[in-house]
């Protein structure tokens, strides 16, 4: 059950109602582990509907899923020269199997780039190979000194996407079409509004040539980057040697790209749509979309609306809802709705004697709208349309929120400031493309730039001149803190 | 595409068989870090579908799916002592991470009793937290010497269930329950028949009350393992304190178990089912259950072919098939017939002009029967047929097999091992109790103990005596050669 503290409000203390509300849902919980979290049912749940969501659309794309080791010989991230000053310093090191010193120590992987480089240059020999276009699911470890559940942990769970290509056009193609892939889940699924563009260099992947991402607002008004795809170029194809006969007979290194999500997304979903009662999931996303509870006064009752209940959920289950009768005894209706609320079922059914006499029902909605009482005929349709509704409801309510929280086009450098330093949310502003002004902004207000919006993320005409030095401006960008 | 060249046969030397067909079908690959393998797609997918079928028999019988952290402080697996003299010599250890070295080394889990007890004593308080039912899929580490693909590598994919009760009689049916349930797979599945037993105290679990296993004997004579359930007793609970309140307000120690599968059984189904050809996989697992091979001579005869054999596996998958259209130019037919062969596709339907003007379809079985010509006229139900005759037939050949393979009660000691050093299979003996008899056997003939089996599989009479002391038998035991 449920512990019954009420959360510390998000107005008063964000960090501690979000960490307060994963335990109250039993999400997720600390491990004895550094750094290292305990992934609850009621949080996997979501992930599996996450993972199955995406499975589905990358296996419609062409993917195929393989399995690649957990372990990558240390030597291997050195032969990307970025790759290894980026990654090398969060690693955790084996260096002893099977009771011995290892002769050479095993990096546990931290993303996968370099071991699948390894084994493509094996399988890949000519254009007739082309494209290979793997996924794998799995877990990675990048050492943090900070934690905070689902947001960053030592260890967590992703999905990484690994490419190769014999063009450069293709595997563009390919890192933009994933990114749109990701967007489509997280505005259909997740009920999240993202912005996609590029990452500056200092925010690129190491290694990478180009590095796509897409951002989102948060309640608190801070960033959350939800997925990014990579343009790899040849970097890692020369590192390891992944060549191919072109239909021509000449040789060349292969294209190559990577992407990925993680189970960060779900702290992504609790900071854009939970409340201070609890957990809103997006009912394409929920475990459960429907629970019914059943009430009773007698012990005749008792068994009358139960079987009417496991019915209804019968019915309701064979019109593709997922569907959950919380028959336990000894537990007031009351505290049963507040638990359910906690954990962000999205529909509660309320179901008593005067509503079989009725063949009537109560529905009670998570979010946007109260009570209504609906007759019988035809109700999963009907909770199909509320799904359907909930689900469009969250994504307009989250993409409003986010326009209320973005500054476009500031007028001058102290509205810029002033907006980052006051919990504003997205500023768009013109840069003048000096790495050196993206480390005074971050000095300065604790905002990078979080992407260089894509055409359809920009609107109005672009601005002329750098925000900060007055120069004329190369690109836009998105400004915000970010966790 | 496959490589033309043809297997070593299995007579001939199985082992070379066995690697050559996991090349040839492309199902898996080595590693450049010891002991490590890749599964490569046509391999995952079979382990997805595996995983498909398994995960909902779990969640029928009350099982929700969580994840653990993948490392494990050194000090935990110490706790439980026969646990750590099991385990510690076979773990990966982590001694650095962000470039430090670690205040207490961090093992990569073995298997997770030691982090998931100390979860467990966190969340469960009272009876009434009481039965916890939880299973995870991830990855797990042993530092194996001698490495084979599926079979044994250091790092494998599997499934560990985990779960808590009130009383030894609710952990006993667990643990037995879970055993069924594999059974159920590996059988409905797989088509792989198993003996289900319980293991001797010298093949017991490490740190198990008692350990039960499945065993199936390979076309080799030799047993592999395919699945092991564990009632932990309140072994783990006791070292890792997971006490609750009883009903009547008392304190007591949950009882626990554990059990698992592992892509092992992917090495088990080739060395069950597979022939010299290739792969033969049971039709409830293939990823392509049908292939459709389009046969033409002209141009304008492969457009309308191929039409007509998309419009076909449009049908098919709307009747419930996993269909493939194998549209490839420049390839023969003979030349796809062989390589689908090679990866063990159950059925494949090869789609000509004529086979267009008769409305009809010539079908190929792997296995089981020869060339059929089927009409258009209900096709998936055919097929859904022949997919089900495929997966009893397959069963029933290799339960003769099995049979065939299995000496029941010799009649004195020398028949005993020349039956297994003769390269026999399962030998059904009496057996004293005695380790050292154990010891014995093993030292003479490299045969192990497999399982004291369970009644079902006995047949007639106990034997009263042990086959190697002559003593009075405690047990009928089955014995064998084993992977």
């Amino acid at each position: 059950m449920a512990d019954s503290k009420a959360l510390t409000p998000r107005a008063q203390d964000f960090s501690a109602w979000y960490n307060e509300l994963i335990a109250k849902a039993e999400l997720a919980d600390y491990s004895p582990v550094r750094g290292c979290m305990v992934i609850r049912p009621n949080g996997f749940a979501i992930w599996e509907q996450m993972q199955a969501a995406l499975d589905g659309m990358f296996k419609d794309t062409g993917h195929e899923n393989a399995y690649f080791p957990l372990f990558i010989p240390q030597s291997f991230l050195a032969k990307e020269a970025e790759h290894v000053e980026g990654f090398a310093p969060e690693t955790a090191v084996v260096t002893h199997g099977g009771g011995k010193e290892l002769e050479e120590p095993l990096v546990v992987r931290p993303t996968s780039e370099t071991i699948i480089g390894s084994m493509f240059s094996k399988w890949i020999q000519s254009y007739r190979d082309l494209p290979v276009l793997m996924n794998q699911w799995c877990n990675v470890v990048r050492w943090e000194m900070r934690t905070r559940l689902f947001l960053r942990t030592t260890e967590f769970l992703w999905q990484e996407g690994h490419t190769a290509h014999a063009t450069e056009a293709e595997a563009e193609e390919e890192t933009l079409k994933m990114l749109g892939v990701y967007r489509t889940f997280q505005e259909q699924y997740l009920a999240i509004p993202v912005i996609t563009g590029r990452k500056t260099e200092s925010e690129r992947f190491a290694g990478a040539m180009r590095t796509y991402a897409l951002e989102a607002l948060m309640q608190d008004n801070k960033a959350l980057q939800m997925g990014t795809s990579h343009n790899l170029g040849q970097n890692f194809a020369k590192a390891f040697d992944v060549s191919f006969q072109t239909a021509d007979g000449a040789m060349d290194h292969v294209w190559s790209t990577s992407w990925g999500c993680s189970t960060r997304m779900i702290g992504g979903m609790i900071m854009t749509h939970s409340d201070d009662n609890g957990l809103v999931c997006p009912p394409r996303l929920a475990q459960r979309q429907v629970v019914i509870v059943p009430i009773h006064k007698t012990d005749s009752e008792r068994g009358q609306v139960l079987e009417a209940a496991n019915a209804l959920a019968t019915d309701l289950k064979a019109g593709g809802l997922r569907v959950h009768v919380d028959g336990r005894e000894g537990i007031k209706p009351g505290a049963k709705y507040y638990e359910w609320e906690a954990r962000g079922v999205p529909f509660r059914l309320e179901l008593g004697p005067r509503d079989l006499t009725n063949r009537s029902v109560m529905l009670a909605r998570r979010t946007g709208g109260g009570k209504v009482s609906l007759g019988m005929e035809g109700l999963a349709a009907t909770l199909r349309g509320e799904v359907d509704q909930m689900q469009r409801g969250l994504l307009e309510s989250a993409r409003a929120r986010r326009e209320g929280g973005t500054l476009r086009h500031p007028k001058s450098k102290e509205e810029f400031v002033d907006y980052l330093e006051s919990g504003g949310g997205f500023v768009y502003a013109g840069w003048c493309g000096d790495p050196a002004v993206e480390a005074a902004v971050k000095e300065q207000t604790k905002a990078t730039i979080r992407v260089l919006p894509d055409t359809e993320f920009r609107v109005g005409d672009a601005p002329t001149r750098c925000i900060w030095t007055g120069q004329p401006a190369q690109y836009e960008a998105v400004w915000a803190r970010a966790y």
